[in-house]
């Protein structure tokens, strides 16, 4: 079990903390914001109310002893920046950051930020890609070149076996799982029939995965 | 080429905006806020200052022709609520609106919001698994069960190959790449060996990946 930080409980630093309590590790998450450290306060281990650009107030609260610092602020890049100074020469050992834009992320980085997130930009890449082909249900960037697809099933394809599909020589394109309804095969063999309304899961290179999209 | 109005250009919006643009669609976005438009007008089709709650304004910028409407408005969810009502009255095929809890989208979906996304409780989501498991690099829930991770491998896994480490009997789970470098493998087979500094990407059940995790 690990001891995390969390400083800032916005929609994502919640969400972070959150998760974190529910995957069985402490969590101390802070706001400057009295509701807001009050919603979360039975969602955490500890839940208090401090302003993260107070050194005093968060050195008190014995920050030195965490494993990992969240920081989340949003809007005031200037906070932001000071918790992470403070969290740093705290000596948290491992130290996260949500930035705003790459100049926010490259300021984080040069006062000791181990990594620097942007959730908002990561998912409006993520959500731009799969309104664009109606097939694609989800998206993830594996590699600069290469994505992993959920695509829906088209009518040609439906009770036919993954061998007479061929999909890996036609389209160099492999395919991962197929989703059923609710049960997902993980290890599909050449001889698993595609039927109506399945989700192919497939990886391959972005150009090969675009001629697959309708 | 289809036609996206993006409503609310935050950091979500405008990536969202940004992203629909570079893949090569028509992007009208709008913004209530005048230094916002300026700052994406030239990484998109156009941009307007509008207010989004204001019926008239959006009937005159034509939106009943687009295909598409993204609402991006986040912290005023009235605002999001009425712009979301407005494009839907005026015709818009197909509307995606960003929510900020449970309550906001259900309030979306009555009045007719056919996608609803949470982009900061998706990413706080996955950061909170990255950062658990220390060699969990990357992580996608697949179905409420099975997943996706990224993961770097252990020192007793290098110069072996698939058929050495037999992880698919071992662990109940299936290697679908192998990222060395900038080079990825996604046809991996029985013979290919794991390097030192390689990168496996596998899919399973989750209590399956659990196991692989340190
Ligand atoms: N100096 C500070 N000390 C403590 N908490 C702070 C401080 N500044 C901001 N916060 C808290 O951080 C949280 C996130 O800030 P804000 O809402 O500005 O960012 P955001 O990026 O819009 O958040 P999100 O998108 O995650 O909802 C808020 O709950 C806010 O109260
Ligand atoms: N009524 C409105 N008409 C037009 N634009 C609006 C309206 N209300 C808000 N916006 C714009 O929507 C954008 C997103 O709003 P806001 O910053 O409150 O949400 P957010 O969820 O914190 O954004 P993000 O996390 O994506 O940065 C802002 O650029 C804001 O100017
Ligand atoms: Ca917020
Ligand atoms: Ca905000
Ligand atoms: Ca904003
Ligand atoms: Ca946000």
């Amino acid at each position: 079990m690990k001891q995390f930080v969390v400083i800032g409980c916005g929609r994502f630093g919640s969400s972070v903390a959150e998760n974190l309590y529910k995957l069985g590790h402490d969590v101390l998450a802070i706001d400057g914001h009295e509701e807001t450290v009050q919603n979360i306060s039975d969602k955490v281990t500890h839940a208090v109310q401090v302003d993260a650009t107070d050194e005093h107030a968060l050195r008190s609260l014995g920050l030195r002893n965490f494993d990992v610092a969240v920081i989340t602020i949003g809007s005031h890049i200037q906070s932001s920046i000071m918790a992470t100074l403070i969290v740093k020469e705290l000596g948290v050992k491992y130290v996260v950051a949500k930035a705003q834009s790459e100049l926010h992320a490259k300021v984080l980085y040069k006062i000791g930020a181990d990594r620097v997130v942007f959730p908002e930009r990561d998912m409006g890449m993520r959500v731009a890609h799969n309104l664009v082909a109606t097939n694609i249900l989800d998206y993830i960037e594996l590699a600069p070149e290469y994505s992993i697809m959920e695509i829906t099933t088209i009518d040609e394809w439906h009770e036919k076996t993954l061998l007479d599909l061929n999909i890996r020589s036609r389209y160099g394109i492999n395919i991962m799982a197929i989703k059923h309804g609710n049960h997902i095969n993980v290890s599909p063999t050449a001889n698993d029939v595609v039927h109506r309304g399945d989700v192919l899961v497939v990886i391959g290179h972005n150009n090969d995965l675009k001629r697959l999209q309708k």
